[in-house]
């Protein structure tokens, strides 16, 4: 390498960046589409043995669509990329969060338009990046009901994206690899045609769902580590996602 | 940002560093521990609906210690941290691969003690990092009972870390947070009292097991991304880890 230029870890590890994790952790809280299968984790070995020492070692279960988890396209396109073929240069890129939040104003029945977003897909898009719309509805997800919205009928009432941003997004950006919310689903809760889960899924386009916006994250200048569990046939899996972020000198007083 | 010096991501993606996947898939040739619970992929649903819409959701169920995973400290201590709590801190560090598979010569025997190592555990230690030693492992991955070594009475034999190495790592090099290795344990697979996952996770270090080393990485200069999933309450957890490095200048002819 050359002397003069500083490598990925100078950069990285020179106290300039931190760490933000989006992940929710997988409990017994971890929030799950209604008939999905639910996180399980079931204790098989946890005692202290016959030497003394102490061994633990369990077991899980669960859907791959629930918690912080990742949908690969083959989830609604039957050609689709599984998750173990999604290659790493779409999983390590630069993240953009778009904070609709307070257009949103936590009202379940948003739908983002394109008017929404004025100019916030701009020109920093060149380059292959991540999109993760903020809605400001990881503050609910402590609340199973409200998060979700379930109505006594049973259907689900949260912001989601229209399909008009959908197309848009894969017609105009095709530098944008990915989808993300912070909420159950990138289609609305209130849809029953998932129309935005089809035109990602067949642009080749992957979705981040129930991403863990509950602190600050800058709009620009993130990097993302979209590290999901390498399932190899998984129209889904678990996803761990980190922003590597510069770190934040408070602006607002 | 200062405007003059280079960004995280103007010099993650600029050309200089590639991404290279040290996880093997999660599939039914996935490698466990004789009486783990292995991976199972239940397809739930895949099939087109009344829409003509194509939709796949599955299931999935494992042991915690199987494939590529992380053992979290309290695998082995019973006050120790697990994996929901493992601080990103010590799962974004430089990368460090020990490769003693010349000396190993594919001995299922071999057992690494201190004089092995010579020199290899050098200067560079000055801060956080992973270290993962190749024993040349992975080239057996596809065969199980050579991998583990599977004895006629049901014993293992693989190669491993000696307590000495074990000490000697969380006694001198305190800037080691973790070990990893390219077989299905730390210790040797004939180990009955398993001496170094008991020395490392009292230490609190975690352990990388099956890591995938079958391309060529470099010894220095690369960064781990060591992202498991988040099971809050787990002793381990499948893993995804990939190392960022500078791309190879062929050097060898």
């Amino acid at each position: 390498m050359p002397g003069s230029n500083p490598t990925l870890n100078d950069i990285l590890f020179n106290g300039d960046y931190e760490f933000i994790d989006l992940t929710y952790p997988f409990d017994k809280n971890t929030i799950y589409w209604p008939n999905a299968e639910s996180f399980a984790f079931t204790r098989k070995n946890e005692a202290f043995g016959s030497d003394g020492a102490w061994y633990a070692a369990n077991n899980f279960a669960a859907g791959e669509h629930g918690g912080t988890h990742i949908d690969a396209p083959y989830h609604f396109q039957v050609n689709g990329i599984r998750v173990g073929a999604l290659p790493l240069d779409k999983l390590i890129v630069p993240l953009i969060i778009a904070d609709i939040s307070s257009k949103v104003n936590d009202d379940p029945t948003f739908v983002l338009q394109k008017y929404h977003l004025d100019n916030m897909l701009n020109d920093n898009f060149g380059k292959p990046c991540v999109i993760v719309f903020k809605f400001g509805w990881s503050k609910f997800f402590n609340d199973r009901k409200k998060y979700l919205g379930i109505q006594p009928n049973g259907t689900l009432n949260f912001p989601g994206l229209s399909a008009e941003v959908a197309e848009w997004i894969t017609s105009s950006y095709k530098n944008i690899v990915g989808i993300g919310v912070d909420t159950a689903s990138v289609d609305p809760g209130s849809s029953i045609d998932y129309p935005v889960h089809k035109i990602a899924s067949a642009a080749g386009l992957y979705n981040l769902e129930n991403v863990k916006l509950d602190e600050s994250v800058p709009d620009y200048g993130c990097t993302a580590l979209i590290l999901p569990m390498k399932i190899a046939l998984g129209s889904g899996a678990p996803l761990r996602i980190v922003a590597i972020c510069p770190k934040q000198i408070p602006t607002h007083f």
